[in-house]
């Protein structure tokens, strides 16, 4: 499914082509979040118009509503949501697991009352992939189990096991031309890891995610992980950080070999005021912004940054119009791809590492402290 | 300002165009309600691209936040908020009358408290001038007395006398250049109204609105008020129908010789879920729309109608996503803009009272009953 070339300045970064029923997708990538069918305050021209060629869905939010049958009766996903390129959906067991009251873990599933109404229901390994197959998504998910951080070994080493279990029932369930994702866990034990990424990866799928990490581990624990996982991993085949969304966390994973990103932080931080810009974090209600007539970032050429000043941004955001979070939005989700399009190239031109060397220095030596 | 054409067909009503600082206006026309430097929800580029050639924005909110004389700093309200066009602002009046905690009306002005933080204030009917022409508005609207609905009718008199001597010192206070709209009041009692109309009228403002209407008094009542002033008013100014929204409503005082037009309806009611469609009125969280393939208005063009099904639309009202008020709004802008177009070329062509009834017959005659 991917096609690559290798990075020429030696890092296990790669270029690649994913080639998928709605479309190709260049990678490094990183997805959008559209959790409920929606990439929160955008419409899908802007998603697309900002660069994103996949984005990331979530099943166990649209199973709950509007429900997988109505979506496939309404001829899937993209055709529902009216995004008409490549879809992602996650196998909804991380929200289970967070969201969810979740009622029992067994080897046969999980069982978990609904959060909009407390109705009962029950995810098998089964049940995901029909859900994502009704969907209609580009890449599925298997279930997995993904404990919390920090956790202990045994528990650690229990949901490597029964992701593994559930992980063989995911494929032997899926329909034929389904792209099933396998996701490793292991917590931050390094055995660990490297046992489930070896499990999973003679199960010969089409990719395989990194779960259980960026949960507020440090850094070098996450890209240690990450290492470990990435070396054992057929090079053939996508690899997807779950959940990676600083600038940081991404170069340093695609250095590793890492080809998809997720994660909600350009459209949470968006929505909440905080801006990604290529001098660093942006706090827009700050009132120092209150009189500035520049750009948000004047080197992005997002609608935001080409038709409004941060001094009208921010009484936006004082006023709580609703036009301050979407216009951030905007501008963080082309952030993202704009990063992820220079990444691409400088991978392309041999220069990745003196390219992100370059980029990091300009992007923590100056910006705001904020908060997520 | 305005130059117009008459109905041929003998009612009132009048094609025009207005001119000015921003750009032309075709009349009858229909502003969007921008309060606070934005149009809820859309982005400046949508709401032109919706049709819109000028909106209104709020005095008093934008006195409070983010001050008046940092939005001259910034260049005016037009260039802060990225739009281009003609920008009315009312005065405050009504909004002081509404919102703040009103502490004393006297001949000098209105002490009030700002909603916002409790901070005292005065409007005077120079001050109102002076804040309306720092933000560069295209129209500015006189400082007046509006009273509720219904009210006595020495209330009423003393407001009538109050508006007059209020729309004299804004007169002697403006700029040259400045468009003052004079606001004419009197409740409900033909008298008042045609005692305020006299009055302004012989003061030879720019333009005319009427004030004090579509506050819940019954539909004839209004239609009877309006019908009184315009014939009062000079037939070389345009005349503005303060916060009429609903078609009908539009349609009949369209009839009796109004120009202008504005209202939250369209906006208020996209974010609440209630769309206006060529076939009547579409609350679009009701489970019929569950499964409905079809799209909110097939008559509509705007990027709503072309891209979504009701079932998606639906959806996104269930669970929260900001994405559902933004289309809705979208939609019913445009509507409010396909209306006003089509008002004119009915009455471009001859053909303005067949074209009324037969909007009005299926504008009634069928979607669903929804409140606001």
């Amino acid at each position: 499914m991917l096609t690559f070339t290798a990075d020429r300045t030696g890092s296990q970064a790669r270029l690649g082509k994913m080639k998928l029923p709605h479309g190709t997708v260049s990678t490094p990538c990183f997805m959008p979040v559209g959790t409920q069918g929606s990439v929160k305050t955008l419409t899908p021209a802007e998603v697309a118009e900002a660069g994103a060629e996949v984005i990331v869905c979530n099943t166990y939010h649209l199973y709950l509503r509007p429900g997988h049958k109505r979506i496939q009766a309404a001829g899937g996903l993209s055709k529902f949501m009216g995004w008409n390129r490549p879809i992602l959906t996650d196998s909804g067991g991380f929200q289970v697991y967070s969201l969810a009251a979740l009622t029992r873990v067994t080897d046969e599933g999980a069982e978990f009352q609904s959060h909009v109404d407390g109705s009962r229901h029950m995810f098998t390994p089964e049940l995901v992939v029909e859900i994502q197959e009704a969907l209609g998504s580009d890449i599925a998910m298997c279930l997995d189990e993904c404990p919390p951080y920090p956790v202990s070994r045994p528990v650690a080493e229990a949901a490597v096991a029964r992701t593994s279990l559930w992980a063989d029932r995911c494929r032997a369930a899926r329909q034929p031309g389904t792209n099933l994702f396998g996701i490793v866990q292991g917590a931050t034990y390094p055995d660990l890891r490297e046992r489930s990424a070896r499990s999973l990866a003679a199960l010969d799928l089409p990719g395989y995610a990194i779960g259980g990490l960026c949960l507020g581990e440090p850094s070098e624990v996450t890209y240690d992980m990450v290492e470990r996982v990435t070396v054992l991993l057929p090079t053939d085949k996508p690899r997807y950080l779950m959940g990676a969304g600083y600038p940081e966390d991404i170069i340093a994973a695609v250095r590793l070999g890492v080809d998809m990103f997720d994660c909600v932080l350009p459209t949470r931080n968006g929505r909440t005021g905080t801006a990604f810009t290529s001098a660093g974090r942006v706090a827009i209600r700050n009132s120092r912004h209150a009189d500035d007539p520049s750009a948000l970032d004047p080197a992005c050429d997002c609608y935001t940054c080409r038709s409004f000043s941060r001094a009208y941004l921010r009484h936006l955001f004082v006023v709580g119009e609703a036009l301050g979070p979407k216009l951030l939005t905007l501008h963080n989700v082309r952030f993202f791809q704009h990063l992820m399009q220079d990444i691409r190239t400088a991978i392309e031109q041999g220069e990745f590492k003196s390219w992100s060397n370059e980029f990091l220095s300009r992007y923590r030596s100056s910006g705001e402290p904020a908060g997520q």
